[in-house]
């Protein structure tokens, strides 16, 4: 085991882009993710979990963000018996490997296939303030049905998730829209050439940052933006670009209005026609199992994933206002979305293979959580047992098997024990309710000291001496009563 | 969103020596590590949870396994804006990057640092049968405690956890060992050229496969193998291998007992003695908490990883015999394995912190209590409501919605209904319990039939004509009495 010692010391940093998470920053996620699995799982869906590992070949360029450079996946080249095996990457998302999957065991598995999956993902971008390259999603999909029944579940499920996490009805709406609507629109208008429609398609999709008169002008002779720089227009004119916007703002007070207002968007078209009678559907399905518009809406002013997905889109967004970095007000936004995609399996296999699900941010769903203060916070440290005499370690050990054998958290102190008052700050770090004290004269008197530490904060940071006299945060109990003493302790604590 | 059709289809494969896990699969890993976890935190361990990816610096050459060849990994070179940035890489264990982390936030963690981990690892190996280059790992170490109470609770936690988890008391062993006890000897034998100490570590390492007999020929004139192939040995006289076979099979019937034969094998040596010292402390420890020799022993002959740790090292066996792929009995063999190593963090810091844990091999744990039926198994297939109209498709979104909000899982049949025999297969396949069927005339007499899916299996397997009369599996009720109905069907399977 000799090690040459000439080499620098490596530095002990995470790669730029990745984070550690800590203590309660993983049991916080670890509990929304099994509150998310158990509403999917109740829905009929069953879980799946691929590698983090796939071939690029498998995973392709099917990532929803249109404007993403190809190289936005870690990838390395595997070293074969020549030297040059296979391209790996990892997974970007969920759904590329789902589509893998399905095309790879289609013959031994359900039809529909309903899974899902949550884990983390990564992607090869430059990291900036709260952008990490390896961050969690949590996907539910249903490959094998045309029907939009499969789309109004979804959608019905991602309600009941937001409420199951603690996202209280009123404080979130799923809004719904269709991108066969928007072909329709396009349709009307005659625009046939596919390279005017996929610049009108990514001018729609700034609908959320520039607004009406912002997609009017980029629709049309261009537009300048917040910078000062000059965005060329796609070159319409003002009348061709009337339905486009006419679809974006079609949003009533009622959806029967809604509908309406979209039927005379998409004009005669029939691909139009039929995404209309789609969205009119997912309504009716939701309103017979009591999601109103209050939860669950349509609204074709959601463009996000419109150029991506064939037919209806979904999104999550969270209405309630927080303050972002500059104080002002704004509403949290999107916490998940999603929506049918009918292409990804036929790359594999040749043959069209429906498909929809949704995506959560669980990050992004846990920063509103806190942001709201709704999330219970964990800080259950463990009760320490302090070290009093060293050669009496195995006194200490007992009395913490007891408690753990209770269902208590608890540990003895295991750092050198010769100055109690670090005994006590690390108590102090590891957010201990109660500390457990036995020096020379507890034993020999058969008993022990049990401070409540939670107490003794607040009468240090408040009390008068009046009540610090009344309500005492230490106690001397036998020994034998330990158990009992520290459960009464944690419960008054709770 | 035009796609170039010239490129031939991708393969659906997942990458060598990579796998899918798929429902109950999943979910009964989950329920393992979850059990595991809330031993780990009732022991005053706190989650870490690093990303997938470290810098190659960071993760240095600690792999335990000292025979690997140093392109284990899996890594890539970051493109910096000279196209020539950070080497990254998968970690291969969680060891490595909880020394990173205690090296780079050891100002803001508590010391001791008691933290456990669990997820994927990659190892670049070539994959065999059973072998996968992703697989689960599930540690728990203490950072900064030289303390052998440290290590003690270590193995207490061990047999805790694996009780945990359904492995009886009886059916497991936690075997303890010393490194120090080791060097006692090499330093009694007079070995002091490196090389030469580390020809007889690597040797011991084979103590598991070739034995006393084994080991004695590879320490002096060499051994051939079972395929005939002849192996070198390390020189060593039939006298001086002498001591080091005494430390390998000095376990005697009572700890006291091995205790002795150590102290015998160590000689005048100071470190021997102090490492003999340890293992007494910690048998004291441990049966001061009643773990005694049944559960937890002193066994000098664990050799796994002691060429690896420095100090104690632990491992978890299984006793209970399974047959192998031929047939034979054997014993499972080790599930977990573990130990103290005082270097890990110097390599960053300079300075030496003293660690011990252990790593749980999940996956074996798994197949291991599968092997012995004590896995309940999980095959909770969804209530699945048949569609025979499609036009009401709303009233069958409807029972499946008010199924679940009582805490039932359920789904509506979202393939094509055309063919109702294809709906009952899909059921069967997904395990369903029950089938809900509302025909026209069910609707029109306000009733729903409920097939009970176990029993009627049951009966078409084995059950004669009366029984069949007796007990009926399938039910005509009241639509309102739908949910009552099948909760009390589904009580009775249970």
């Amino acid at each position: 085991m000799s090690k040459p010692k000439k080499t620098p010391r490596p530095k002990a940093e995470t790669p730029k882009g990745f984070r550690d998470y800590f203590g309660s920053e993983v049991s916080e996620r670890k509990a929304m993710l099994d509150a998310i699995a158990a509403v999917y799982h109740r829905y009929g869906f069953d879980a799946l979990e691929t590698s983090a590992v796939e071939t690029v070949e498998a995973l392709g360029k099917f990532l929803p963000d249109v404007d993403r450079p190809n190289e936005g996946v870690f990838g390395w080249q595997e070293a074969d018996d020549e030297g040059k095996g296979d391209w790996l990457a990892l997974r970007y998302d969920l759904t590329a490997p789902l589509a893998r999957v399905y095309a790879q065991h289609r013959n031994d598995l359900p039809t529909p296939y309903r899974r899902y999956a949550m884990g983390p993902v990564w992607r090869n971008e430059k990291p900036g303030p709260g952008r990490f390259r390896q961050f969690y999603q949590c996907d539910a999909d249903t490959v094998g049905s045309g029907s939009v029944a499969a789309d109004a579940e979804i959608c019905a499920m991602l309600a009941d998730t937001l409420e199951e996490v603690g996202i209280p009805r009123g404080d979130y709406i799923v809004r719904v829209n269709n991108r066969k609507v928007l072909n329709g629109v396009l349709e009307t208008m005659g625009l046939h050439d596919a390279g005017q429609r996929d610049a009108v398609l990514r001018t729609i999709d700034k609908f959320d940052k520039v607004g009406a008169a912002g997609v009017r002008e980029l629709l049309t002779t261009g537009r300048k933006d917040a910078s000062g720089a000059f965005i060329d227009g796609v070159g319409l004119s003002d009348v061709q670009a009337e339905p486009v916007l006419a679809f974006l703002t079609s949003k009533a007070a009622g959806v029967t209005q809604t509908l309406e207002n979209l039927r005379a968007a998409v004009g005669d078209s029939e691909a139009g026609a039929q995404g209309v009678d789609e969205l009119q559907d997912i309504a009716a399905l939701l309103g017979a199992q009591g999601y109103g518009p209050d939860r669950i809406d349509i609204d074709p002013s959601v463009v996000r994933g419109l150029g991506y997905y064939t037919g209806p889109v979904f999104e999550a967004e969270l209405t309630f206002e927080i303050l972002d970095e500059k104080g002002r007000k704004r509403q949290f936004g999107s916490v998940a979305g999603g929506g049918r995609y009918d292409d990804l399996v036929k790359r594999f296999t040749g043959q069209a293979v429906p498909a929809t699900g949704v995506s959560i941010g669980v990050d992004r769903l846990l920063a509103a959580l806190r942001e709201k203060g709704r999330m219970n916070s964990t800080t259950s440290g463990p009760v320490v047992v302090t070290v009093m005499d060293k050669s009496r370690m195995a006194d200490y050990q007992a009395m913490v098997a007891e408690l753990r054998q209770a269902g208590i958290r608890a540990e003895v102190y295991l750092g050198n024990p010769k100055n109690f008052g670090n005994q006590l700050k690390y108590a102090d770090r590891r957010g201990s309710p109660i500390a457990v004290i036995e020096g020379g004269d507890e034993h020999a008197a058969g008993v022990v000291q049990i401070k409540d530490l939670i107490l003794g904060a607040k009468i240090a940071e408040s009390a008068t001496l009046e009540q610090w006299k009344e309500r005492p945060s230490q106690f001397e109990v036998p020994r034998v009563d330990l158990v009992t003493k520290v459960r009464e302790i944690l419960e008054s604590q709770a």
